[in-house]
């Protein structure tokens, strides 16, 4: 099927709520039926937990266990409490070593135990390989099921070893080449052992191989692996002995999930768990109410601020006309440096001990972007009210710009310094802190230059 | 090499940039070779255009074309104005058919003809066939190698050609299916023809593709391809005819640049198009003041509201003293919301038609913030004010809260419809909105409330 970007199934998913509110099955069990898994997926991802289930039902074995494959693991853990108990075995059962895992992180704890003794010798250990190693490590997301070959091996005997590995390897197209302590020493592509001669020896062949450690960060090693294109990286210990592998369709998945949580934090939301139309109002409300209430509780500084300068807002009221505007400003020339910094990190482009590079950077950025705004500000405001508005605002718009661009540049990266997810300094932290400290320099250049 | 993340190259770079300024070639030289591909091209992100260009003449030919292909094009771009003509033309000719329209975008217009008349004829009228297609559109960011079979061949027959198009071919792992017209009818995983007996027929092999047109956003097809974690996408014309394919570890690029441009713009800044240590000052600069300055002239309007009001700040100054908090925590659930619903349009969680859902839900998430904030608020002010300046500040918050979260969820719907990119209304934008409507929000509360 052409994938087509217009056609959205907003009235598929009406049609069908309606039958399932109606209690119509066989009009359920028509819209559904011989859809194409892509549409399915999309269609579970828009209903509610009790509707979705009733839909899943209705699939045929084989595309039942395709959807659920590809559902994000909230959903799947959603449709596991609302399904029998032998359905939940055979899917369970169904799923790859590493999909299993990442289901079992989030199902609640008692679930776990019950659906691992379930399942086939085989299963269980491949299973217990990667539930071995912690939470937010690769390890936890590699595959334990890969095909290998020997320096001293021939392509012909490379060959039939990927024969022998059609069925349960995660990936046949790059082997890892190991030496006789399982150390991963080289890498070969099914496309270089396809153009050999049969009898070409792999230690010929093989190329020096990037890998990473299980213990790795998740993120970090899926991001070696999408950024280098490679279709599988091996995953070693601390003896560089193989243990899995990460293949990029995985690297893919867990960048996008990661990508999903920044942009959640850097709004100031909690990362939602499940595609937005699906998450109930109150847990959207729980995603945002805390960092709302810690924002508001930073706030209250802005009230304490502009309280020691009371006196100075009787004497000139015309100054707080201007309080939204020069906070404000402050406030996007923060979020800009930060939006900035905390993307480079997120790329590899800056790390944490590039701090004084992108101190003095942002400093004279900022300086620069305050001297423009000032001058603009100065010419604006020096005619409808007087010089020294016009001086106020213009110097506050230089050292606010000059300070806030600073403070945005270095706090993500002083976060990274302490293992702290940059993110968290997000947009509405930067513009909160920023808010106060503008004020006290409004303030203070006002002071001096009305000599109040 | 295991890649070891807490290895920065700080030194390596001071160390390099030093033997550069004191020409100390041979210094530099002994630096370099022999460092692996991903290393270098770490080290050229972070050198000046000028030092980039000292150190990759220094490179053996094959990893000076390695480093090449995995930089970003603008970095292309640079490297191409500082290299001699010969040494271009060689890069340019040993580049695949995609990257090289890649990099011919980023070229001035006059250099492109030129590079392309050196072309030989094959890779020139490939290179065409991916020139041909709109920019933007996924025709010009596909391969036009690859292998293809039909329904009536047999396996042995397709292995055939897959060991024929071993050398060009972008990928031989998808192979997808053509009927006698070229219409692309179904797919095959080398893997799948590796399981299957030599005389069984592609027709009984085949599974049903997901293809994408080529005058697709490349962005939407990219994201097909990542979401379904296929190896390679066939891209079709407007006959369901093939004209190219697009693999993963292209589609991941693509999309990563996409993010970048996305996170870059919901913080109000242009995109950078190269790492952010070897962007030049005035490049932040230029990549930020246009936005500041749009929004610093959207933030006159909170002035203008403010004189408006001036009358009611001059009896009861003590409003004047929650002016930032208020719209402060405007801003922020305005962002809050903008954020989850961007995200969510990125993914495809939702769609332009669904509009009114989003509108419902918003508001009602908006109001629930609003009237916990607004209790807290009102608990909280009314001892150390009074029960009137209480009163205005919960009304303020309940009423605030629901407005932001509501204009916050549906303006990026709104931009999605108009075709405009959602990022757009970046959260800066969003807050500086919100500030003004906050503003007449609490002064026209705070007027009935106290009745001035």
């Amino acid at each position: 099927m052409t994938v087509d970007f217009n056609n959205d199934m907003t009235g598929a998913i009406d049609t069908i709520s309606q039958q399932i509110t109606s209690s119509n099955l066989t009009g359920v069990a028509e819209s559904v039926v011989g859809l194409p898994t892509r549409e399915l997926v999309d269609i579970c991802e828009r209903l509610n937990v009790k509707q979705r289930a009733v839909v899943f039902r209705l699939l045929p074995k084989q595309q039942a266990l395709e959807v659920f494959e590809t559902l994000a693991p909230p959903l799947q853990s959603d449709l596991v409490s609302a399904l029998r108990d032998s359905e939940v075995a055979s899917l369970f059962a169904g799923l790859d070593p590493d999909d299993r895992v990442w289901l079992l992180d989030e199902l609640p704890a008692g679930v776990a135990p019950q659906l691992l003794r379930g399942l086939p010798d085989r299963e269980r250990e491949l299973t217990a390989v990667v539930l071995g190693y912690p939470q937010d490590s690769i390890g936890r997301r590699m595959s334990p099921e890969y095909v290998t070959t020997h320096p001293g091996l021939s392509v012909t005997q490379t060959l039939a070893r990927i024969h022998a590995g059609l069925e349960h390897a995660e990936t046949i197209y790059t082997v890892p080449v190991l030496d006789d302590g399982r150390r991963v020493v080289g890498i070969v592509s099914l496309r270089n052992l396809m153009s050999a001669s049969g009898d070409t020896l792999i230690d010929e062949l093989m190329k020096s191989p990037h890998t990473v450690k299980a213990t790795a960060d998740v993120e970090d090693a899926a991001r070696v692996c999408a950024d280098l294109g490679l279709l599988a990286l091996p995953i070693v210990d601390s003896e560089s002995r193989l243990v899995g592998i990460l293949t990029i369709d995985d690297a893919v998945r867990i960048l996008e999930n990661e990508e999903t949580e920044d942009a959640a934090r850097q709004g100031g939301v909690e990362p939602l768990r499940r595609p937005y139309l699906s998450t109930p109002i109150r847990s959207l409300v729980r995603s945002r109410v805390l960092w709302l209430l810690v924002l508001a509780v930073g706030a209250t500084l802005t009230v304490q601020v502009l309280e020691v300068f009371e006196d100075t807002l009787n004497a000139v009221t015309v100054l707080a006309l201007f309080v939204p505007l020069l906070i404000g400003t402050g406030g996007n020339t923060g979020n800009q440096a930060a939006t900035t910094v905390t993307r480079a990190l997120a790329l590899g482009d800056v790390r944490s001990r590039d701090i004084l590079r992108v101190l003095g950077r942002e400093m004279r950025v900022g300086f620069f972007l305050g001297l423009m705004l000032g001058t603009l500000g100065f010419a604006v405001a020096t005619p409808v009210y007087d010089l020294g508005i016009g001086v106020t605002i213009g110097l506050t718009l230089v050292a606010v710009c000059t300070v806030a661009a600073t403070i945005g540049g270095i706090m993500p990266l002083a976060a990274h310094a302490i293992r702290v997810d940059p993110a968290v300094f997000s947009n509405p932290f930067i513009s909160t802190f920023v808010d106060a400290t503008g004020l006290i320099i409004y303030f203070l250049i006002a002071m001096a230059i009305l000599q109040i």
